[in-house]
């Protein structure tokens, strides 16, 4: 039996009664293969074995949970060539690209099974009674970060693997000890299927709940809908467009239980062009914008869509190299379609200059390679400006001063990113404006370019709304396990009782704030 | 001027336009004082002002903040007597009550002020660049917490001071380094004036930003929805009641730019009276559970207003020991009538039987001591039992057997404490009943009684909905200052240009995270 584009729920491969939809491949413009996607009663099905199974994962101990990462880690290895070929025919993303991608998905899900083992990131903390203190005895308190409860995550298109159904987010949701039911995206459900095998057959081989892990396929918004509306759900973990975040959100604050939606949404991106990088710096930097700005067809949530500099030879250089860039396919026919919807209307946009490439000339799927630009007074009065293209494109603002690149960097809110060039590292100016883009955005960068996002416990891949839904979290990093977790405490909890990060001996030697302190000790 | 019950925003004592109300003296039933609501000018005011503070706020050094809060504490008790008999006036609250709960205040921002001053909860972390290494060079990526924006802090009535203007949300919030725009809870708008009074000196005194706190008040539903919807707003604390947190939830949610609100709401905080501890300890716990639920004339959040066992004397001696003890003063009109209210349609259900107590004789500002029993069966077929009931009143849930014991804690949903009293720690059924309140409860407590709450760094007074709005967050205790901050990543920046925390020199001495592990010393 192939499983390709099939469900799998509750240890069940499936072909669900709902609608069909079709995988296609976005460079021969041509469908692959009919998929049906889940139902209402599906999520019933998976929703409830997840919640289930939350008892047995619950009492699984930091090395279980370790093994089964590493394993499924593992297993998605161990599909070889297979996967690399069916995530090329459903994106049309090349096979370096899929290779590279497929390892950073492994590496992300070892570097959780490494936390997880690590057991430090369960943030123990243990207050020591004080039966003497006066006026009355000081008990005995500890907490520690427990599972929350099982999580439904929403798969990306633009990395079918990193935060596909087994990407980032499932891994640090099965790291936090959660069961996970991820939604598919409809553009990969193939990709997502070969997902599914590698994973259950982790789970078998770590003797770990069946309904640790689901996988629903499914096209149009009632399936996810009713997936966030289910009450066995405690938390979202979702990465994809403003609308579609924002929706999830909405639904998900509606619900007789109001859980967190951690949706990581649309970013523009600014680059900052300081005037002494302009000066000795100019091309390089065109050069580099221009190779940022094509990766991945544009398709990066980190793609720089905002150039912010002074008048200059900028822009211009910065197109010529990007007309030598070759040509991408976009992922899908929808994405496609939205790129060349939002080019039209730019250039619809009298005030705004094409500098290169323009609306697709044969198909959206292969569009071109983009730059316009706009004067900083027209793109401060202008919020259709602020709207993220997804793609190819991007838009220089050009400014009269320093002061203006100011206003400009406190009028775009809420960025995953933001970059400043420059070596004037104690200009007033670099200051202030670091002052206002630290407050707008997850992760500032200097002399660098936004994309590539690094893996690492100091990642933020986040920030204010509409870049992400919370300005705390991040879905990149050891540091996203933290949105999946609950905080429990214990008073006057007998030693054999207690989770094994609290109890008095340190059995999992981990780093605990015990009165206040770190330590590694025993109490 | 006396400033009693007028506003304080920006810097300024306000007499606001809005609608009047009165301060009430609920021991002798009449009104002290009448009051002008805020309006929706007045919060634009405060908002404002509030957002053009935070720059300032945001270049403050942990050790200006500490002192603050230092000062803040070191005026609050300068009001001396003043502050204790305002607080009974308008509160009903007996002396030594106010007198201990006012060291509790000036305790919580002194730890606050230490946490600070120490500064390892900014969560540092550096990975350190790695250039040479393959295929890409690693950049170097550091992150650590950093205010969130202005806060808006919603204060309770049952703890005038440690919940109210100036209370833990308003210290963690001020701690994180934000803005704070409180709203005072319209039954002590006297008291709050005061906190107001003794921040206002400490701002000026430190010199820090007249807007860094201000305080609206007002009665009714339309200042505090003004505040949450001002897109200044960045988080919201809340202590209440559930149908006040949810509104506020829904607010924040449907704003354009969604905020998180960590409302810490209702709560019936069970307690498991387990066979052994009825065969061995039947008595005390009788006595401990009365002495429980009068204390604050019930008014506490983590009151026990439910008791789980088996049929056995424990529902009658609590009741006999109930009778026993002083009658109290409820804290407002409002909430004396809803208790009334709730105990009519409680003693309305015939298969509830009341032990002693009832509805109140008087007035329902003088409830009476009330004690309920009710068979499991019936509790778990009637979810308006699951209602809680906020003054001194509990209910017994009499259990055939520890297996339906069980059955009634997997029915109860989102508490702030489950306490369980035995001694049998090696008893499966304790283990699965701990297993069962540890994933739906924020505290688990162990041969005590729920009322109480520690401030140290591993309380957790929160728990899943409807206890709190966010099952990982706390209210009380140090951790409560995660809820009001943003998380930024600095990626190659300039080492002058990092915040203190992550420069190389580790200026602030703190323990970070360098390359996953924790350290304290300098890169």
């Amino acid at each position: 039996m192939s499983i390709q584009g099939q469900s799998y729920i509750n240890g069940q491969w499936v072909v669900p009664t709902g609608g069909k939809f079709s995988s296609w491949n976005p460079v021969t413009d041509s469908a692959i293969a009919e998929v049906s996607s889940c139902t209402r009663e599906d999520v019933e099905t998976a929703a409830n074995a997840a919640a289930a199974a939350m008892p047995v994962l619950r009492a699984k101990s930091t090395d279980d949970i370790a093994k089964l990462l590493n394993t499924i880690a593992d297993e998605i290895e161990a599909l070889g060539s297979e996967l690399i070929e069916t995530g090329m025919a459903e994106t049309g993303l090349p096979e370096a690209r899929l290779i590279g991608e497929r390892g950073r998905t492994c590496g992300q899900i070892r570097a959780f099974a490494n936390l997880v083992a690590d057991g430090s990131y369960l943030q123990a903390s243990i207050d020591l009674a004080q039966p003497d203190r006066q006026p009355l005895p000081k008990p005995d308190i500890r907490a520690c970060f427990q599972p929350l409860g099982p999580i439904a995550v929403f798969g990306a298109s633009n990395f079918p693997f990193a935060f596909g159904c087994l990407g980032g987010d499932t891994a640090a949701a099965l790291a936090a000890g959660n069961a996970v039911i991820a939604k598919g995206h409809p553009s990969h459900p193939q990709t997502s299927s070969l997902f599914a095998k590698a994973t259950a057959t982790a789970i078998e081989k770590c003797d770990f709940p069946t309904a640790t892990f689901s996988l629903l396929q499914g096209s149009g918004h009632e399936l996810g809908t009713a997936l966030v509306e289910h009450e066995a759900i405690k938390a979202v973990g979702f990465t994809g467009s403003l609308g579609g975040g924002r929706a999830l959100m909405d639904i998900a604050a509606k619900r007789a239980t109001p859980i967190p939606v951690y949706a990581e949404m649309g970013s523009v991106n600014p680059v900052f062009v300081m005037p002494d990088a302009l000066d000795n710096n100019l091309d390089d930097i065109a050069a580099g914008l221009a190779g940022s700005i094509v990766m991945g067809t544009g398709q990066f949530c980190t793609s720089p869509g905002l150039v912010v500099t002074l008048k200059s030879e900028l822009a211009e250089k910065t197109a010529a190299h990007l007309s030598e860039q070759p040509q991408g396919v976009m992922l899908n026919p929808g994405i496609a379609s939205a790129l060349n919807s939002g080019i039209q209307e730019r250039l619809g946009n009298s005030k705004v200059e094409l500098l290169t490439g323009g609306l697709a000339k044969e198909t959206p799927l292969k569009p071109c390679n983009s730059l316009m630009k706009v004067s900083a007074e027209t793109f401060l009065s202008d919020d259709e400006l602020l709207e993220e293209l997804f793609g190819p494109v991007s838009l220089v603002v050009e400014c009269d001063s320093v002061t203006q690149m100011q206003a400009v960097a406190k009028h775009i809110q809420g960025n995953l990113t933001a970059t400043i060039h420059t070596q004037a590292f104690d200009d007033d100016a670099v200051k202030s404006l670091l002052a206002a883009l630290s407050a707008t955005t997850g992760r500032v960068l200097f002399n660098g370019y936004p994309t590539g996002v690094e893996v690492c416990p100091s990642m933020v891949h986040g920030g204010p709304y509409p870049a992400s839904s919370s300005a705390t979290a991040t879905s990149v990093g050891t540091a996203a396990i933290n949105r999946f977790v609950s905080r429990v405490a214990y008073q006057n909890c007998p030693d054999n009782l207690l989770p094994a990060a609290l109890q008095n001996a340190n059995p999992l030697g981990i780093w605990r704030l015990v009165d206040g302190e770190f330590s590694q000790t025993t109490v």
